[in-house]
């Protein structure tokens, strides 16, 4: 960290702080100027509260300078992380796609659905079966029988699963059905939950919260690596800002930030990012052109009666249209799908 | 709900619209201006998602005109909600304090304290012993050996306790030791929690998260209720905001807004509403001011070694001249302490 | 406007609220249901302070339903307004690029950067003469000098102009030498000079405010035009948010929400938008991707030495590369350049 | 500054960063830990562009170390600025109440609003002519017969004025007719404006943007300052977030967070920092409690007929109960009325 002094901070409250610098185990290093002291603390710790220096007397301001991530940095890992599944690679020159439906419904609802993406082009198939829903009163998911459907589906159209975990206890059931666990955007720092995504042994998708800083996800990512799963796939679904013309605003400058901090791969998902169907493809296009290694996309082919969040699903012909759009923008930034 | 239809909008899609809403069960009541068409959509209904309707042609847009919660609503229960926990009554006329430090860390730490808070007035004694770190690297709290200390030291001085419950699978171990179960601000939307605790015969402290509006903290508050459990209390701790002067922006309109909408009490943190030690009087007194029910604060008689968040926590002096200074505040607007 | 009364309302509440709604000179339609009573208040009043019902007895909210906006509305005007400046057409099929360095510095600069520029596709080049800076002790730009250098080399090199007015008493000068005025974030609600530009003869660009909703933006929009200048381009530029790894956050989604409530071009400034030249170009491609009319970037052929926002400023050699893509791009979704 | 190279930064990378920062006049203080290289630039200059260095190859991150302002921080003035306007002063012991209606509509109603608000104990008398309103079709103000409405008024109660002045061509005007030039939250970066109130011989009293940061604030200050107006008054109005219970959300904590960075005084806005008259009251109390220098207030003795902004003007009944609530409340910690 670099503690820096206030102009008119006097010899005895940099020596103290220098002190408290020693005490807890740092290299100190000072640089004084016509106008101010700046004090260097090199050392090997990363989670230090910055805090405690910066309320001694003649600090004018405390800067951390270490990431306080290490495993999730670029540093750690210069080269891209390659997520395998089978034959399916999140990471690598082709960018894949997530779609299906918000819910699980009906086994017949997911066949139709499955057989639509799987022709246009989709890897791996979406459904939830636990719902975090804002409303109590609103329908929560099917639970497992939703999971067996899903997992029949998939397997009988060659195409993976992704799902959402909502909670520690769900999770040995989970790992059954799905390839990749999904981790929703108000449980990104569940660190309960993360802690114990560190010992799965299947790729996670991490969401980011609503209000969480890019340094947070990967941090929450952190979480999920110390246990030994290096599987973290990081997912962009809009932040919340004062703007309500649309759910959230999608923050595509989040994918070229990752890419520079992380190795990790990062997709967009514009269903969530915007919340309505008239929004999702220039919303799915940017993210393509900005660099997004995937994308995860709500499909339904009767969205005014599905159980929860038609309004912002895809019509399977939209999603085929939209799908040979992003192949094409691909192409131009020198990538597959 | 109401449908603002386009101005453009011909007689067919209103028709539409109007059959849409006849299907989802709705009395329709048509009024018909010079330059638009609304459609008042009167019925039982909370949760119908209003989005099927915006994307239907010639909507201009639809305005939800139910609160999503009904429970916690002052329409439904028009006088205060008391918290009563032996002799101490939260949301009625006097102002109550939860004091002691971030985390318990030992059986003497927590004795100083204690008798310090109790002392200067405090009636409950806080102190963590499951913590949600941001680092996995971080402190993360004693867990149950600090749960007895807080306990055994808690009732030695005659005062309630209030801990955080961090998942669903800790809730009958906390039961045994507090009289308040605290959801962290990250868990404000953990709904399997929130409905686990709707079974619980505890009051519980729901925290607001940081980017939740005051709707979303009722509708949390309004999962807890649906389990059956009515007495929660709320507690504003600090919004994220562009400002990084300080940690958060605690949103002290936040109190007056939700004693309007809703018969729950609301208390405020302002140590993690602020960050820093030297902000949090400042913010205590602004609370109390604007009619808080209630604070919680962190206290330590050593906070430069505190295990967690020592630079937000007052010294006990500080503390107890800060509690003369709201006990004559909450006199100027008819309150005690 | 649609008045939702509180669900204990009684009839006297609510006739009161409707006598003021008729001496307001609305047509008040009621709709009568089990738990609420709605009132429609149909007129032809577009700026009514709808807190003046709100703060009445028994109500619980006040919902508007027409756009505050009327001449920068779809509605108003179906079909896309096309700006044209001489064989230029900003909102037609073609995607436009404004490019050039963030301050004119020098006759040699703008002749290298404009010959670069132009040979890459730019149609207009850019460079600000009067410079908004946070800081007093900042260059200030070179004024009238600047705009005579920026003439002249665009004239050379077959380009349009567009700089910024900073205020009313500037008018007069900058209409002399620019093809489009451009308004700065800071001053999107600054109303005089709004309403000095709905005089001008001449374009402007309005650039959205770092804190501005888009409804504020079109607000903005019809200062000038109910002036008579209806030759409004938009600008997204990005929005103040807790992110913090980029300057700014672009709102890429303002594209398509802009598109479908109004007829007004909108284009991007990824270049403000992200405040670092590496987050440029993917920033560029994706507001292309979701259909903005056109760019403004910045582009210096020695940034280090710029004397104002080098930092994200494209090398030239980065600027044709990516004019390159964004022609592939723009051909995806059936656009030129 | 401090920049901050990436752990594998090679020995070559850090010699260019160091030799750029010689280049740019800096002294250069090298600390070398395990991980990582620190470098220390340390020189007279405040508005540097940091990200010059930070595009550099190797650098990881460039933390500023100087405040970019100077005369508006307690550094360079340790004690608190007051600001006398005859019997008046702001800043010192008493907290200061300017009050009256949002706009000047009459003699009478002015002669009215002044009455009551003198004897309630305002010293200022507050009143706009010229109104910055979002809509072109709104109410602008009754310009310069109104100030001298506000002045005459202002005269016979023996108070002092307070009055918006929108643009550099009014200032002139305005200086006649107020004793407080007023900047709006709009216009705290118009930069021509604030150079031009560096001139004028008039206290400023300059209104937080709704997007501005704490620094951002005292930059703008530093503007009037540089000019030679040192008499600035700072006011927090409410910030733009993502909650829309309230108009805006009044930053209360920048009352101490400025206190520490800044020796200017600091009043507080809750009437448009809310935007209810309801919550006028609690949000003015908490400002009081945490240390406001003063208020501004609008009071109106018809508010429904008022012509702009009556949903959030106390009547005068309220008005008087609250300054007394106030007296008490500055009475605790210290202070008068």
């Amino acid at each position: 960290m670099v503690v820096v002094m206030d102009e008119k901070a006097v010899e005895e409250q940099i020596q103290k702080v220098i002190a408290k610098l020693v005490e807890m185990k740092f290299d100190v290093h000072r640089s004084t100027g016509v106008n101010q002291t700046l004090l260097g603390a090199i050392g090997d710790r990363r989670n230090v509260d910055t805090r405690i220096i910066e309320l001694l007397d003649g600090v004018h301001e405390v800067l951390r300078v270490t990431t306080p991530y290490k495993l999730a940095s670029r540093a750690f890992h210069p080269e891209d992380s390659l997520i395998k599944i089978r034959d399916v690679e999140i990471g690598g020159k082709n960018v894949i796609v997530m779609a299906g439906p918000c819910s699980v419904e009906t086994q017949e609802q997911m066949e139709i659905i499955a057989a639509e993406v799987r022709k246009a082009g989709a890897k791996i198939l979406r459904g939830g079966a636990f719902k975090p829903r804002t409303s109590p009163y609103s329908f929560q998911g099917l639970g497992e029988p939703g999971l067996k459907i899903l997992r029949r589906v998939a397997a009988r159209e060659g195409l993976l699963t992704v799902s959402e975990v909502m909670e520690v206890a769900q999770l040995p059931m989970l790992v059954e059905y799905v390839d990749i666990l999904q981790v929703g955007a108000r449980n990104m720092q569940n660190f309960n939950l993360l802690r114990d995504l560190g010992k799965a042994r299947k790729p996670v998708l991490l969401k980011r919260g609503l209000a969480a800083t890019i340094e947070e996800l990967l941090m929450a990512a952190e979480y999920v690596m110390a246990g030994g799963n290096y599987q973290v796939i990081l997912c962009e679904r809009g932040i919340r800002t004062f703007e309500n013309a649309t759910r959230n605003t999608l923050d595509i400058s989040a994918i070229p930030v990752v890419h520079k901090l992380s190795h990790l791969p990062i997709i967009a998902d514009p269903s969530h990012g915007t919340g309505r169907r008239d929004k999702v493809a220039p919303m799915a296009r940017a993210s393509v052109a900005a660099g997004a290694d995937g994308l995860i996309l709500e499909v339904h082919h009767d969205p005014d009666n599905a159980l929860s969040d038609g309004a912002q699903s895809l019509f399977p012909k939209q999603f085929s249209a939209l799908m040979e759009e992003l192949c094409l923008i691909a192409g131009v930034i020198g990538r597959g799908m």
